[in-house]
């Protein structure tokens, strides 16, 4: 990377972690509706930032906490990046378990500890200070930037999609950065590039029209928990298949490279049992740990339940059961197509003396970026640059990122999932924190991919896919 | 039976009516604490009835409401019969759904409408009424016979237990007579001789130690509620058959006999389907309806709930799953040891990876009065004559009645189960009544029944039993 901006890194790391501090010091508490100053506060720290270093910047009101945009055009030719971040952050409670206090950022044993200093003021104050040092240095960046930094991301960024929807022409890119996941382990930095899709359902059984007294009436009439049960026993063979007719079917194989890169990720499995505290893994056979989390579909019961739930017995038939079951889905297979499936199967398990109703909830398809693409070795490169490490690994993700659907389904995005912190940073718990190595190394690779991307040249702008969900 | 008896039934039947109405108007309801004086007053009108006839007759306190109990014991070498009934009666609400008040008892269309009509204040009077015409004509009773009234039946009869056991030696009987079900139907009258037994469980499976997200682990850990579906699904074969081992070994088969009395009732499955809101009967194969539900015995899962059970989806695999699960038993099957084998086929279902927890709730065998003896004969005998029909229904329950099994545990009696309402009568529910035709046959019907007892000579007491459970 040029000279002059790894110099500008190293000569104001120190200014950096206090400006973070500042940022850190305001409780931006979205779930706290005495916060909502604070929040606005926060919002108006995030566009000082932008608006000092020549971004055309503005602070968008929402019905809730407001959005800062900010972007900066000025390199025709070159590709344009969306960079996502958020400046709200979870509740501090309970208060009494932070050795110092939330709102005071404090360094210790080379980390700032602070609610916010990994998730996620501390990932996005890396792309901030990348910009600034090739503005400060070169006085422009090698790439376009566009930066949306939202204040809901923690109640569910309920205003965000309004937001893009509003602004899909300005917001045309070439790809998304977010920084909002971890390394794979201290030092091993991760870019994770598959997300596995879903889709969720509800199924209720109706036996009588209500209870009935289990002496006077059992017996003689189908019990709808009985019937659920028999359902659900028939979602998976004893080898923890799924049995819905076609579910296989569409699904995009791992390729050897990829599942040779799981293997080398080099899995505790010991460790993990003793984590979730079981005594067994389980799931299906022919796949690890590892591919059965990120890159196999599923098919969970999240919740059951039929006549009384309360103490001790009580003898009754129960009129109703439901079971509500989530499928994860992985590239190749359509949520739709597999509700419908799935919805045809369980109807042919019920018996006819049961009545049978099916709810779908939503779906949306796996997420991945192709491992090969330029992108993520751009991204990979960057990092590694900045780690001083020679792999970056790419893991994928068994769950889903909703925004990360959400740039897919709106803006047509694929997104860089780019993480510098760590799974042990108490993220959404007491003593969060951030490794400040992470930090600068994070500035550094985040300085580093803009020139990376620079370098690829410009890409058409992609087009909404036809998928939304 | 004795004319000058016959005659004071006919001569004082409208009094009896207006006796009736003054016990109705006493607002006995248990559950109710500002009801409390209400209970004592219940307990005072029942005592003095006694006392007025030369009973020796007491109201015992307990720690809730007081039981009155009575006795006339001056007839050596006839059989000694203990009565039971209850004076306190359900909550009226909702007020405004009867026609009349519930405490201002009201006769129409042959009918006394009042809560406690038939449940159980009209039908305790009948066997008060019959010792009366007795005592008023002959100057004394065919046999001896104790009463025990208490005032907690509709509150889970929480001390009576206590005073059965107290007064054990007192309460030597041969035979106990409780009307407190109903006739088969209009006009056809019933002695219920069988009750199901019973054993009550609960399991609970565990995976992983708290709930767990289901896109990051789902699919790689066994999911508890998936488990406990398979345990339930492996309960009952495709023919409706209970598949834990041994659970019918020990089942003494239903008589030709009591089969075809049973085809004899005529059951009317149309109706049934209908009142039930179910569109098709189910159960074991190769029996009817009404085997099923007072012969067979019946493993009915009562309850079942894992993970999330609120509204929309929650993307978690549960950490635990629990099922409430009741066996039903008849003639021949031990609760313990049908516990002790449910318990050990279900841990044999259970996978490796989920933890097992078991727990027993309470087991007692089935009840059951041999058709053929001559206590039932006795009492068909006298409600035939008082009914003016030619038979009797034979007919069992396939619940249990609490109390029903405490005297045969406590006291070692069995009991005549003598219902003298309907079905229909509204016990429970606004606008409760009582055929006064049914009233004053249930009078005369006990009054034979004294008689018919008597004639049958002294048999010896009965011990107590050894399967107490």
């Amino acid at each position: 990377m040029n000279d002059q901006v790894v110099q500008y890194l190293e000569q104001n790391a120190d200014r950096f972690v206090e400006e973070l501090k500042d940022f850190l010091r305001i409780p931006t508490v979205s779930a706290d509706p005495a916060c909502k100053p604070h929040l606005q506060r926060g919002a108006e720290f995030v566009y000082r930032q932008f608006a000092n270093l020549g971004f055309k910047a503005e602070i968008v009101p929402t019905a809730g906490h407001p959005i800062v945009y900010a972007e900066w055009m000025q390199s025709p030719g070159v590709p344009t990046v969306m960079v996502y971040g958020h400046y709200d952050v979870q509740p501090a409670d309970p208060l009494d378990l932070w050795t110092t206090p939330p709102f005071e950022p404090t360094l210790r044993d080379g980390c700032l500890y602070a609610r916010g200093a990994t998730d996620d003021k501390g990932q996005v104050f890396t792309h901030i200070k990348s910009a600034e040092a090739w503005l400060r240095t070169i006085g422009k960046l090698p790439v376009n930037l566009k930066y949306v930094i939202e204040g809901e991301e923690e109640v569910g960024s309920r205003n965000l999609d309004d937001f893009l929807a509003a602004r899909k022409e300005q917001l045309n890119c070439d790809v998304a950065v977010v920084s909002d996941t971890s390394q794979y382990a201290p030092n091993q930095p991760a870019i994770t590039y598959g997300l596995r899709g879903i889709l969720a359902v509800e199924i209720t059984l109706t036996g009588p029209k209500k209870d009935l007294h289990s002496g006077v009436f059992g017996g003689s009439v189908a019990n709808p928990a009985s019937g659920i049960a028999k359902m659900i026993a028939s979602l998976h063979d004893d080898q923890g298949r799924v049995q819905i007719p076609g579910f296989y079917d569409d699904v995009i194989p791992l390729s050897e490279m990829e599942r040779q890169q799981f293997r080398d990720l080099g899995f505790d499995e010991t460790a993990f049992k003793a984590e979730l505290g079981v005594a067994e893994v389980a799931g299906e056979v022919g796949y690890s740990t590892t591919e059965r989390r990120w890159a196999r579909p599923t098919c969970e019961v999240n919740g059951l339940f039929s006549g009384y739930t309360g103490v001790g017995p009580k003898t009754i038939v129960p009129s109703k059961a439901t079971v509500k079951i989530t499928c994860r889905l992985v590239p190749g297979q359509d949520p739709h197509k597999l509700t419908e499936a799935l919805h045809q199967y369980l109807k042919s398990q019920c018996p006819a003396s049961l009545a049978f109703e099916f709810t779908s909830f939503h779906g949306c398809p796996a997420f991945v970026f192709d491992p090969n693409s330029p992108y993520i070795e751009a991204a990979a490169s960057a990092i590694r640059e900045a780690w001083g490490v020679d792999r970056v690994r790419l893991i994928r993700e068994g769950g889903s990122i909703p925004v990360v659907q959400t740039f897919k389904d709106v803006l047509g995005l694929d997104t860089l999932l780019l993480g510098w912190g760590q799974n042990t940073d108490n993220l959404h718990s007491p003593n969060e924190h951030f490794s400040m190595q992470d930090f600068h190394r994070g500035i550094r690779a985040s300085a580093n991919l803009w020139q990376k991307l620079a370098e690829m040249g410009q890409t058409p702008v992609a087009s909404v896919p036809d998928n939304l969900c």
